[in-house]
């Protein structure tokens, strides 16, 4: 699985036995992580970056890794998460493929991948896996604790379970539990890989892997990060030009949405574990921040602790829809954080703070420069 | 197939050869309908029903079929579409399963059914039909054609190439053509169903029945069918009583939502056929209105004659998003039309018109009192 790692990741070994939220440990496991900026002698300019299910920790260049990141024009020297000032971490989540210890990792107890013999992972392991990176880099206290997405939902467990380590937080399209329609959306993904017969249980190999239910759930995946109201400018109901068609197959591709999904799904399949897309998929329905203190979301939320926190969401999000964001704000603010909701008019949807830097980079710069 | 065919329907021939729209004609094809109240002398009090995708003509109970029809509450005496005065007719779409002619038909040419040597099917072929049923039941003039969801697109083809034969209609939840975020979503439905290896490119039987992609397609379905905002309230985060989890599956059902899909899916799946699934869903991909007057959907409705027109929506459906709606009151009102776009402000989605008969009846009933 090595071809899923960035070159240029570095490792930090986690505890070992490390224990898993709801139940069993991990031995010898690792997360990934890549950093950019210098350490202040306070160590006191660290800001962490918690992502979504799908991303590795390059977040954007650096020395040992001069290709573009996923996050490239949000993170470097003058951006919006200025690197000239901040030292960013950005971690890769604990149960995913991209260097971090996952399903498809080696159990050093059988020397064989873990597959399904994995335990449940929880939004909480990966909180407190990313915990254990800045604790072990050595830092006491982050400036900033940034989750997307996923992320947003990592970030609040961090910083339910680590309190006192981050000074402040910015959320961006997160939720503090997961609502019936992301749950419905995320189970029949996990539906579409199960079905594939060469998912087989979750011991599949690469030469029988089970590419259409991997297609599919990215397609859906993709439909619910967008937006329809970019697709109806983006693409109406343009067609393909006939020599992409295949005029062989009465129900093949012929719209031009139709092969953006096709694009999206097929530069993702192989480049992602089907076992460690399924347990990250299932941990933010799990995901109740409410847990974390044995009520609801909103109570979990009012006992946060932080300076001051900045939670944005946009309306055309289907997946991690605005409200949610706005209780994020409202919940932190009820426990007397100093936080504000800012809804952006996005028409990208939930993945419009990977592309719509035009409005996020100012909300995130300006709330960086502000502490 | 006759399982799939209420008891009490009745059948239209179709002029034998049928000519299809995209190439191809039907032999000896037929309409199953259904009729509700008696037609008045003049014959001018009678209401054609064209539906959505998967209903049969059994909108209402009726001597002939006790059973309460998939619009029982909108349709009867003394109901919104009142019996006593209307003289109300449902068709079936042509290309269906449920006694109309489609691919799971005979074909008398072969003597097998049609699978996929079926023609093309458009939008305009079902209404053409539908048009035919009509006039073979004696009416020259139609009080009213109401059209749901895919129906809204048959009725608005109806009035395109049949100019003359409605004097008012009802759109509901209808669209003038299909926008990218709906043609990707269903695109991804026809996309289930056809990777099940028992799809078998249509040759599928009883026995080797495409039943995941079947299931697959029928939640993703419902999940556009419904809202978010209604399941937030009916579903929440509750999970599904132990007795109810396979505790030996560990991607299996655990929340009530995931439980409501399922049995929806299940319910669906062995009750409609397949091929005739795909081939209705691709017919809405295709239709665009414009094309009857070869430009834009708005041209089209602008030269749509009827004396009056209402075109209803809710602000939930993602699937016939309201601006379509809009877009139909907009256009008609353009070519003269006395035409009212009605929203509803309905927590159910694209199906409230199914389910919220106490916003969506008084909609249909004072309009057609009004006529």
């Amino acid at each position: 699985m090595t071809e899923f790692i960035p070159p240029g990741t570095r490792y930090i070994d986690l505890p070992s036995p490390f224990p898993m939220k709801r139940g069993g440990t991990l031995a010898g496991a690792r997360i990934a992580y890549e950093t950019w900026g210098t350490p202040n002698a306070a160590r006191d300019n660290a800001i962490l970056i918690l992502t979504g299910l799908s991303p590795d920790a390059h977040a954007a260049m650096h020395d040992a890794n001069p290709a573009p990141g996923w996050w490239e024009a949000m993170l470097g020297p003058g951006k919006p998460i200025d690197t000239t000032r901040w030292h960013v971490i950005c971690v890769n989540s604990l149960g995913s493929c991209k260097g971090s210890t996952g399903p498809a990792a080696i159990d050093p107890n059988t020397g064989t991948s873990y597959k399904l013999a994995f335990p449940e992972l929880s939004i909480e392991d990966i909180a407190d896996a990313a915990a254990h990176v800045v604790r072990a880099l050595g830092f006491e206290r982050l400036a900033c604790v940034i989750g997307n997405s996923m992320g947003g939902m990592t970030a609040l467990a961090f910083l339910a379970r680590h309190p006192g380590v981050a000074r402040s937080h910015i959320n961006i399209s997160g939720a503090a539990h997961a609502l019936p329609f992301s749950i419905a959306i995320r189970s029949l993904q996990r539906e579409a890989i199960r079905l594939d017969p060469k998912w087989n249980e979750g011991n599949y190999d690469e030469a029988n892997y089970p590419e259409s239910g991997m297609r599919m759930a990215r397609k859906l995946g993709v439909i619910t990060y967008r937006s329809a109201l970019e697709w109806d400018g983006r693409f109406g109901r343009v067609r393909l030009e006939s020599d992409r068609r295949d005029d062989e197959d009465p129900f093949g591709l012929e719209f031009e949405v139709e092969s953006y999904l096709e694009g999206h799904a097929r530069r993702f399949v192989r480049n992602f574990d089907p076992n460690c897309y399924l347990y990250l998929s299932r941990s933010m329905d799990w995901f109740d921040l409410g847990e974390s203190c044995g009520g609801t979301a909103d109570q979990g939320l009012a006992k946060l602790r932080v300076e001051k926190a900045l939670a944005i969401g946009v309306h055309t999000d289907i997946l991690f829809p605005l409200q949610q964001q706005q209780q994020i704000a409202d919940g932190l603010r009820a426990g007397g954080v100093d936080a504000t909701f800012l809804p952006l008019e996005s028409p990208q949807g939930h993945d419009a703070f990977l592309v719509d830097i035009g409005r996020f980079g100012p909300a995130v710069g300006d709330f960086l420069k502000s502490l």
